[in-house]
């Protein structure tokens, strides 16, 4: 899939990607590792920005499902634009092949899923069946910079 | 290892496999990447059902250390199980990489890993020398639907 | 990079490897998975142990983040002893790529960067761009045996 297909796809869900944010600190956002015919990129845990602010807040207290979702949509399109700047191209994207989602979470919060559906719904409505991925999904009680979500990724990509 | 000697020594453990649980969300429970010589499977967060019923609470709260060790036992069947309806069949399990395991915790709960056992073990009396694995452990304040363990793992499988 | 360069660089750095500490459970402390141009090797949660003592506690409430920092440095240096001890030799090392940093955390406690970079800082330091890597770090209410920090990794490593 072509970045203008991409740019194509988004664009119809009323979205774009964000300039790639720096890391905050000592990492880099993407790794790509494993043989030729295996290679995988190691995307760092992506925090969610939306028109340039951090979603701050806890899932239970003062952050709605409705927010938290779109807050994992923003972790999604950071992930995507990581991806974008480390690889040249996210026509080089062959699988999403796992995400992990860490929500910030109150004790009795326990809708961890239909929050992190708005990062896993974004990478199937832009990859379609390339984008179906595995996930893990857990409550924590605090998060970098007070951020209500944070996503890592692992993604098969092209040599 | 075949299905019918898995099946015999999860029977000898008094265990079966359950049914694949669907996943409750926009996601995949197994996704297979890398080259042909270094396949690796990465099975979604899995949740503990026992006799069909999800194992909810928090450790060091309502759920006693025996209770949380079946309920990561639990997981630890569920992942065979997607494995094995991903792959179909257990026999192309080459060796259990790495399990990352939440443990649903009160603040003062720290036996995570006597926890985490439930699964570790699992994984070695199936497989023997193939289950060995690297984990992490860690505590969270909640997970998704309430449960009280959730366990995701990396496999590595034969082509 | 041979082990002499290695111990050289940490001497530098005033630190040196501790001995490799078994797991605490049914798991072992590195896998190394993939094809033979594409080997990971995935290292356990390794806990801090400094002079011996685990660091324990929580960022936020009784460990200040200078001690975090050194808390999340001494799992860097048990990640490499596990490393040696599994490789035979840390030349082996070809990149890390990845690490996972959980950090116990009161809820209001947001510096997880900050303390991972106890860490993050050490692998640059040791391997210069080869240290550079992909991370998460998260806060968590609690870790195994009291622990102020847990962190895993993913390796590339040479044949």
């Amino acid at each position: 899939m072509t970045d203008a297909e991409i740019d194509a796809k988004l664009a119809e869900l009323g979205l774009s990607l964000p300039v790639a944010a720096a890391p905050v600190a000592a990492y880099v956002p993407v790794v790509v590792a494993g043989g030729p015919e295996g290679l995988l990129a190691h995307v760092s845990g992506q925090l969610p920005f939306i028109d340039g602010a951090l979603v701050k807040g806890r899932l239970g207290e003062n952050v709605s499902a409705e927010e938290g979702t779109a807050a994992a949509q923003a972790c999604g399109l950071m992930i995507l634009a990581q991806l974008k700047a480390a690889l040249g191209s996210l026509d080089k994207v062959e699988r999403i092949v796992k995400l992990g989602a860490f929500i910030n979470s109150t004790g009795d919060f326990t809708a961890q899923p239909q929050i992190a559906n708005g990062v896993s719904e974004l990478m199937v409505a832009i990859f379609g069946d390339a984008g179906k991925h595995a996930r893990s999904a857990v409550g924590v009680p605090t998060l970098p910079l007070g951020a209500a979500v944070e996503v890592d990724a692992i993604v098969a990509v092209r040599a």
